[in-house]
């Protein structure tokens, strides 16, 4: 039993000091994870750009096509994907939407990356 | 010539005042979403977490794949991702590659945001 135990290899060999788990847990990597899916594409940046220079602080979707010289559908995708991170908000009215940065938005995806 | 200038229709109504130009230029949004794909992933984002972690400034990549249940190859893949981005410094040494942040990295990647 002795002379088994003496047998076994010893640990296998460190390379270095173990880092041990994450700091960042797999939920809150995830909700992270699709802010920055959602800022992953040059057009929704520029899109973001826009909205956020329109001097009244929104943007119609009729004025965020020609800029980019995309199609609307292809547009109102891009919008739908700021949206649904939280960095847009929507407001229908009448025949147009208007979008707007949500206030802190941008501030606070800048954030998560000090919580990595 | 003149009666046909009046039949012309005069500008379509504007819904708003046109924002003009996107602040941000076609190639900076291209480089700037490159970071942000890089960041667009839960496993990336814990792997950057625990090389940010790692006691002495950097982690080995044998140490990267148990926290993260991942198979080596895949890990790879992440990092290489991640140091293609400019977000992570390799180091081979000897058998292993080691994987540190390259400074001020992250903080630059949070500045894009304000640059929007």
């Amino acid at each position: 039993m002795t002379s088994l135990q003496l047998a076994e290899p010893a640990i296998a060999e460190d390379c270095c000091a173990p880092s041990g788990r994450p700091a960042l847990e797999v939920e809150e990597a995830q909700r992270t994870a699709l802010v920055f899916k959602a800022l992953a594409d040059p057009n929704r940046l520029r899109l973001l750009s826009i909205v956020k220079g329109a001097g009244d602080g929104e943007a119609c979707v009729c004025d965020l096509t020609e800029p980019l010289d995309l199609s609307q559908p292809t547009v109102s995708h891009h919008l739908k994907i700021l949206v649904d991170a939280g960095l847009l908000h929507r407001e229908k009215r009448g025949t147009w939407a208007y979008y707007s940065l949500v206030p802190g938005a941008i501030e606070q995806a800048a954030g998560l990356l000090a919580t990595l």
